[in-house]
């Protein structure tokens, strides 16, 4: 994964506004002017968010008329879980491999 | 996993410096000057960097004398991971079920 697609997927995810909207959108598609309405904000900054959600790839957007409605992409989550699993693998093994050069050290 | 922490560990993941911070740790733990050697940036804008990634959790620092010592957490990674993947279960579980719903409505 490009690090420009990881810092924005993981900065997504870091709001809590961002984070209501995924969750809002994985009940059902939806307008803006529906996943606004609960939410205490101008319109403006709601398609700030969902902008931002859109250039992730953590949310579709599809305009029909004069409707623009929302789609939550689960694939993305999958991508996101992928990138920290293989990170996380990665640091551990290395970490394990200092810890066993420091054992030698100590005990050679 | 509350959702301050949730903001924390994700908004420390979605920055380009702390990522590379957390790679330089998972080769060995480091001092904060050490760190700052390779960065293209103030030993000030470090520190503030690492105080992000400590209160996020995927760091930890330890004083000894006049040294302050990073080390990699990968248990943080893991309880990311684990938040990751149940939201994507919960997530596909629903839009599944409407779908189901919607094929019915089409077809009932």
């Amino acid at each position: 994964m490009e690090p420009a697609k990881v810092d924005r997927i993981f900065q997504a995810l870091g709001d809590p506004t961002r984070r209501a909207i995924l969750d809002a959108l994985s009940r059902q598609p939806s307008s803006v002017s529906d996943l606004a309405r609960p939410l205490d904000m101008s319109l403006a900054a709601v398609v700030q968010h969902i902008q931002a959600l859109e250039e992730s790839g953590l949310v579709r957007t599809e305009k029909q008329g004069r409707v623009r409605t929302c789609h939550l992409m689960p694939e993305t989550f999958a991508t996101a879980e992928r990138w920290l699993s293989e990170r996380r693998t990665l640091w551990e093994r290395r970490l394990d491999r200092l810890g066993a050069l420091l054992d030698e050290e100590e005990n050679g």
